[in-house]
């Protein structure tokens, strides 16, 4: 079959890999009906982070399930699933706690499993998912394709925007901003103005992405960065928001976040700090910040989130602005690098 | 009168300084009964923070109301009060949020106020008292002897402790542990305790420090730091802790509460990040750890502690091992700096 692969940065290529097949009883094999590239993708694209060997890339997926293992029991064969961007087993106590991306015996795709074995990624025609059972939602049937956009923005993107607005404490009343407006920044508007914020504002200097905040609900946007863009901010609700969610991840967009936030509110954080190497505590311990977030347990809000995506109350899909066929794989990174998509969906 | 003041690192001194006097018609006068050196003062007093000019110092300390100004409506002369350690004016916006650290004309003992004049120190016979009806709280009478200690704690130490497990988010069912065995690490234990923590562990290797974390509730005391303590306190609880309380403000201390804690959990801090100049946020990120904390409102806290403390259901006071004059201010900095004694009581 085909996968996406990172050889280098700026080496993207689809190649023929093995077919996945089944390796334990707890696995599945899903056929790819929709795939994405994430912004965090361009860590390893951009040479961020480095790309050690050629391997596997995407983590995010939905498809239909093609042949389980004899002990999986919550999907079958035909059955259209969600799969979140972390494996997880739903029974340890990170799962339990709802922090399923701190599974003990799960993990990410297109990375080492427990035992060194590199897992599938998600950008391909299948694959391979262990412990089925803890990690893939199925719907009742396959979505439309009006649908499907939404429906896979839930294997990260928009249960990423939930976990920062979540974990930041957003409540009905709050104050919110939202620093980065890619797909992530994004759901976190549609997140924030779900949970009864009073007052969103988006930070977004891109025209188009700052017309799908106010259509996502933002009441305000701001095109000033930094110390400009916080001063604005601070006029326009006469301090710092209760509630600042950072869905970017280098130091400025933290500093901007902190510096956004009122004493004593909170920072909801899912930004992959790859760009933030140290902090400092002055700002946060000084004015009580509290700093609050991470890697999303995606699959924790799948029950909340997917009832409101299928019935069409929240529409986070329109975030995808370019749809391309996976062979033209590369493209679709080009695209998100030069921020000419905000975020790309690839059909096997 | 006499007060303390702090010429460079280890030389504390007692001296005569002009009496205070009402400057302001918010102000108020206080006559100090009791002060106290905190471990915060070591900072100065160590010569990790720089001590610039001789200045005051301390910022601990209860009494009765000497004079009051014009404006001033809630203390009048007589009244024995308590001092929380941030003065604040009580009606601005962070005053409201229960943020009195963060009041916009507030400020600290022995520090400039907001048009750079020095503000008195706690460690002195008397203190001149900026925003008193915001600052002071007024107990219904002068307590005993017996319950000044507990009642002097509430000034800085037990609120502070609070601050920690409050911002931890400790609830009934919590499994908390304590990073920390001086005077707000211990003010931590009761406050875990009584917010309704299952089960409340220790870090202490001190003998008289370890029986008086027990006496305030832990369940268990671990003696041993770092990779070895986590190691024991995972081995105790079968796993991390969901609510981690720092009380020391290195970044030993930092990084043994973030290891400590279990995914998704919380760390309370509230030791002054002096020894923490930038924290790594990787292991906050990965784990979904909230960092919650900072200087505490201990104002805040006034009307919910101070009752308990009056009627004996909490006994923070048994953290003062030690009371001395005033005039002995010298020898109480090297009791505490040594280590000698967990906190010291002064009386004017």
């Amino acid at each position: 079959m085909l996968a996406t692969t990172i050889h280098a940065p700026f080496d993207i290529r689809l190649e023929d890999v093995p077919d996945p097949r089944i390796l334990r009883p707890t696995d599945a094999v899903v056929r790819v009906t929709a795939a994405c590239v994430c912004g965090s993708d361009l860590w390893r694209y951009r040479g961020v982070v480095p790309v050690a060997d050629p391997s596997r890339i995407g983590h995010e997926f939905v498809g239909v399930v093609e042949e389980v293992g004899a002990e999986v029991g919550t999907v079958r064969p035909g059955d259209f699933v969600v799969a979140p961007f972390a494996y997880s087993c739903g029974v340890c106590a990170s799962c339990r706690h709802g922090v399923q991306t701190s599974c003990v015996v799960g993990g990410y795709w297109a990375g080492p499993d427990r035992e060194g074995n590199m897992v599938d990624g998600g950008q391909g025609e299948a694959v391979r998912v262990p412990l089925a059972d803890g990690t893939l939602v199925a719907l009742p049937e396959a979505p439309s394709e009006d649908l499907l956009p939404s429906v896979l923005t839930l294997t990260d993107v928009m249960g990423t925007g939930h976990h920062a607005a979540v974990r930041g404490g957003v409540h009905p009343g709050s104050t919110v901003a939202v620093v980065g407006d890619g797909a992530v920044g994004l759901c976190a508007v549609v997140a924030a103005r779900r949970l009864g914020a009073e007052r969103v504002v988006s930070f977004s200097r891109h025209p188009d992405r700052q017309a799908l905040a106010r259509r996502f609900g933002a009441d305000d946007v701001i095109a000033a960065r930094g110390d400009e863009g916080v001063a604005e901010l601070r006029d326009l609700l006469g301090g710092g928001a209760d509630v600042v969610l950072e869905a970017v991840g280098n130091l400025d967009a933290m500093e901007q976040a902190i510096a956004a936030t009122r004493p004593g509110g909170t920072v909801g954080y899912v930004g992959v700090p790859n760009g933030i190497p140290h902090l400092s505590l002055r700002p946060l311990f000084g004015n009580n910040i509290t700093l609050a977030g991470g890697v999303a347990p995606v699959r924790a809000y799948l029950d909340e989130l997917l009832p409101e995506v299928l019935g069409g109350s929240i529409e986070p899909g329109l975030v995808f602005d370019l749809s391309l066929p996976l062979a033209e794989v590369t493209r679709a990174y080009e695209a998100m690098d030069r921020r000419e998509a905000v975020k790309v969906m690839l059909r096997p």
